[in-house]
């Protein structure tokens, strides 16, 4: 297959390389991948400027640009061919519950599957990611298994890694999205000239962590694997908002 | 009410004053927007660096960062209280179907979603808009209306108002996220010293824009209302998946 690699932590990042490399073997890989680190960059487009594509000493391309910019040239004009596959990741940390939202390695891969291509995001689930491996060859598991079967249509698939050796893997569960309370506040700090600063706080701690979502699969030594939607629509509020609006 | 106001076209657009100006003689109103445009920047959160909140002669607050970060900041630190009501908007064109995934102006309204104060995303469904009050006005309604009839939990209602004078609005309707097309391809050019540089194209043309859309609604005169979910879980694909995958 024909596959597309990207991420947000850029194109210099161990998670890349560690999935290239495990599925340069079997798979025509294209690296397209942010030049800097564009971590909670979400689904964010760059419009109001042009992109420009460099290639490094690796093969890698790299684009002045984020993770959606990325995939969104890649898959449309800058490939000869689109790709059958986008895979974004190995992402240095979890993307589960609410974070999705903010992913810049979900939304990599939901670019894709917006271009009608099928789309994994792969995550390393841990503060302090080290079995790199593991979550590649996970990742090389999935697409082997969508080259022998694959999906009906576009399909997106969540995938969070846990960060221990292969051997230690209990298994994958299909889950959903857990939840999390709210982010801690803003942090005030000073810089040095005495002016005020303001840092965006930690996320905050889970708030739905049971069984079957992707908190509680990771935190059990399973790998989690959530189909995401890209629907936006509360369908199950749809009549309440009916019968609340005015006129 | 103790409304916060964000956008994602910066603290100077017309959208914001217009809004602002609506809801200032009923509501304590405060402005908090990014210093410049920001569209299409989606869900995208400042991580890696401090943000700084300037006050402009209008009052409005402004940051060097992102619609997300801006509500964020404001809502859990930098007023004295959490708002009661987050609105954004009035945003200089659609935010329809699937665009709402990259809007900076539905993520500013998120975020307020997601620290669990009800919001609206206020959109002029318009390439040039012109009747800024019109919406601006829809959006007062709807808040009047909040007030009197309290929403149950937290909600996140999408609104696009088609650019006509009031009067010649025909209603309100209750929609569903229309879908669109894929977007046109990269547009390949070259900077003045002869290099390449790639163009994000423009975005593609509904491709369901059938009755009950957000589309379908504007097209036709009227206000439209889609509640939204940020559960990205695809619950219609969990038994498939479960049963596509390995192990």
């Amino acid at each position: 297959m024909r596959i597309l690699i990207s991420n947000d932590d850029g194109y210099f990042a161990t998670g890349i390389a560690a999935l290239a490399g495990a599925l340069a073997s079997e798979h025509e890989v294209t690296v397209c991948a942010p030049e800097r680190d564009r971590s909670g960059a979400s689904n964010s487009l760059t419009l109001d400027r042009p992109l420009s594509v460099r290639r490094a000493p690796s093969g890698f391309y790299y684009v002045n640009g984020t993770p959606t910019d990325c995939v969104h040239l890649a898959a449309t004009g800058f490939l000869p061919e689109p790709p059958d596959m986008v895979v974004s990741g190995v992402n240095h940390g979890a993307n589960m519950g609410d974070d999705t939202i903010y992913s810049g390695t979900v939304a990599a891969a939901t670019e894709g599957y917006l271009l009608g291509v099928p789309a994994i995001a792969v995550s390393l689930a841990s503060r302090n990611p080290q079995h790199f491996e593991t979550a590649a060859r996970v990742a090389a598991e999935l697409i082997q298994r969508a080259a022998r079967e694959p999906f009906r249509g576009a399909v997106l698939l969540n995938v969070n890694v846990p960060d221990l050796p292969y051997a230690e893997l209990k298994g994958i569960k299909t889950t959903r999205l857990g939840r999390r309370h709210k982010s801690a506040p803003v942090i005030k700090d000073e810089n040095p000239r005495g002016e005020p600063i303001w840092w965006i706080g930690p996320v905050g701690a889970a708030a739905d962590a049971g069984e079957g979502t992707d908190f509680h699969a990771v935190a059990a030594g399973y790998v989690s694997v959530t189909p995401l939607s890209i629907d936006l629509t509360a369908h199950a509020q749809l009549d309440f908002v009916a019968s609340w609006l005015p006129l």
